[in-house]
């Protein structure tokens, strides 16, 4: 079966390989392999030694999302507030997280099919001195709008407020580095998208002397990154606080030597950028038309415009589908009726090609091929 | 290498197999086969159909343990406060991740070398009315006492009080039935432990009454279990709201088929029995000292005193007996210094006769076997 879903996507034999063994996670060998794991991630993530640490946490993105508003955004209405551009379904997440842990939260309008606008951010911001953090989800899963962390973070840093960037389908692929952004508090990711490997836990890189500071402020032990990042100071960056999913740890250290291999972020994004071109083409040569144009749509994840017909059904459709092998997304986040389709993951251009076939087909098959395009 | 620590245990290939594949946790067929487990842990726990759910949460044990506390435990402490018998170092854990998720706490006093005195915990819940709940740690896994929910459940129940049980290192051995024990607001336990599967996520058997009512109140939506049981009648149980570690989750349905085959948790138990006398007969003939005489000690877990020699290290004994391909846990939770030797997981008396021979080989090799029993 061929994942083409927004993650987890598909992974190497060698990354589940990794994995497929008993490992404990106290022994002092597997400590320091976990400390490399860390220090590896926290250099991809363009952080220097002593300043930045990679923390990680059991559970999705949206665990450390918690972890991180709690572990940053002071609970005093006073001091801490953030700032939420409302750009699809991830940053509603954030703010319900946010709202749930008691933190103070204002809902910026946002475009679903443009990139954040940063004059506008600059105006919200300056408008309410108050707030202390901006939370921008950088690859909206839900939208396929990428936005733009460098003209955003710009503006947070002119204003002297701090930033939490959830790159959760971003980080692996589309750059960024630490070093060249003092406002964040905390880049966050999982290894099961763009890193292709499994899901299991996500990691927060963070300014060491920042999370030191808030250590004791989360409001939760689980949660609080400080805790994490003062106790990985008694006992090695590698030594857990509580038992790990070391399995899926151990499946991204092999992740990371793929990465390597490859040539890097920047590698990684052109194949995705590869593989999103022929599944745009490929689409709109089934008489598909994508949700955003060619410019705006970003390299992860593709929205496309259920074909109009009155017996289209997405999970029939989806269901058909993987009986040819192909699994997309089964649920829409636009009102309009639609698919959503990845293109990340240990896949390349062929596999979109043989995806786009699978589509046509099942298109025929179910009489809901357009009719300008009917094979 | 022969793991003998408290968990993650040594799993049988087959379960690891079951994990070694691509998974997307959101198709249909999938969410039925969590849905099955889901229903399938339900049963084990001895809950029934409809009154009660088991609810998975990514992350180990103690993010199980916060998100317990803050759904079931009611933050204002005029009628909320949860009374914890201080067992042992997860004892010692559940009070802190409780009084940082801002619940009070009141420790009771307890011995480490006896199971816990159900009159004792009637005393100090009568004298504090105000007191909701009792949290237990059913197998302490720092001392190897197990304490009994039988009698401390009768004592809660009759009093009107709640409960909340870690069965993390007893569950899949240690007897427990849900419908015996209306006074359980969530019994606790993870995949990595008696149930021998991987580590990753948490599980807790609630009555669903209680999980419904109690939506909203944790005080965070990540660990808000009535959240969990409510997006399971909306979307079914098998959909999680965020991406779970589903490997993690495949591979424990295989562990639950080796569970049923080797005759469920009753003859699991009578093996960690036969593991554990092996094992404490084995290190008396080597000359070493259990913390626990026979009739108290736990099948799960044994501390034993370090030789009484000089030159005794810890960090030292372990990397030597690894050389011999044993691997035992490498921090003791004792002040005297000790060694604690697991006798669970996927191992049999030939394992623990070996894993013996190889400590009184090390013992030698280091000067360190008690001279009465010098081979």
């Amino acid at each position: 079966m061929l994942l083409l879903i927004p993650g987890p996507v598909m992974t190497h034999p060698d990354v589940r390989a990794a994995a497929n063994r008993d490992i404990a996670p106290w022994d002092h060998d597997v400590r320091a392999e976990v400390g490399d794991l860390l220090a590896r991630l926290r250099s991809l993530a363009g952080g220097a030694d002593g300043v930045h640490a990679a923390l990680p946490l059991p559970g999705s993105g949206h665990f450390m999302v918690e972890a991180a508003i709690r572990t940053f955004v002071s609970p005093s209405s006073e001091v801490g507030g953030i700032l939420i551009p409302a750009t699809g379904q991830y940053a509603d997440r954030m703010v319900r997280l946010a709202r749930d842990a008691g933190r103070r939260v204002t809902v910026m309008p946002a475009s679903l099919t443009r990139p954040l606008d940063a004059a506008a951010v600059k105006a919200a911001l300056s408008a309410d001195p108050s707030i202390s953090h901006l939370g921008l989800v950088y690859s909206e899963t839900s939208t396929g709008v990428i936005h733009d962390p460098e003209a955003i973070g710009a503006v947070v840093r002119s204003l002297g407020r701090r930033m939490i960037l959830d790159a959760v389908s971003a980080f692996g692929a589309l750059p960024i580095t630490m070093t060249d952004h003092p406002e964040i508090d905390a880049l966050i990711f999982t290894p099961n998208k763009c890193l292709e490997a499994l899901p299991g836990f996500s990691v927060a890189v963070c300014p060491v002397e920042r999370a030191e500071a808030r250590a004791g402020s989360a409001g939760s032990w689980s949660f609080d990154l400080g805790d994490i990042y003062v106790n990985g100071l008694a006992n090695g960056p590698g030594a857990g606080r509580f038992t790990p999913p070391i399995q899926a740890m151990a499946a991204l250290g092999a992740a990371l030597d793929r990465l390597d291999a490859e040539g890097g972020p920047a590698a990684r994004l052109q194949r995705y950028r590869d593989n999103m071109a022929a599944l745009y083409d490929g689409l709109e040569a089934l008489g598909l038309r994508p949700f955003l144009p060619r410019a705006i749509q970003g390299p992860i994840i593709l929205n496309v415009h259920a074909p109009a017909h009155p017996d289209w059904d997405l999970r029939r459709f989806v269901e058909a589908l993987k009986r040819h092998g192909v699994l997309i997304s089964n649920f829409r986040n636009t009102e309009e009726p639609s698919m959503r389709i990845g293109a990340i993951g240990a896949i390349a251009r062929p596999d979109i090609l043989r995806a786009v076939a699978a589509i046509g087909e099942t298109l025929d098959e179910l009489g809901l091929r357009p009719k300008a395009h009917a094979a």
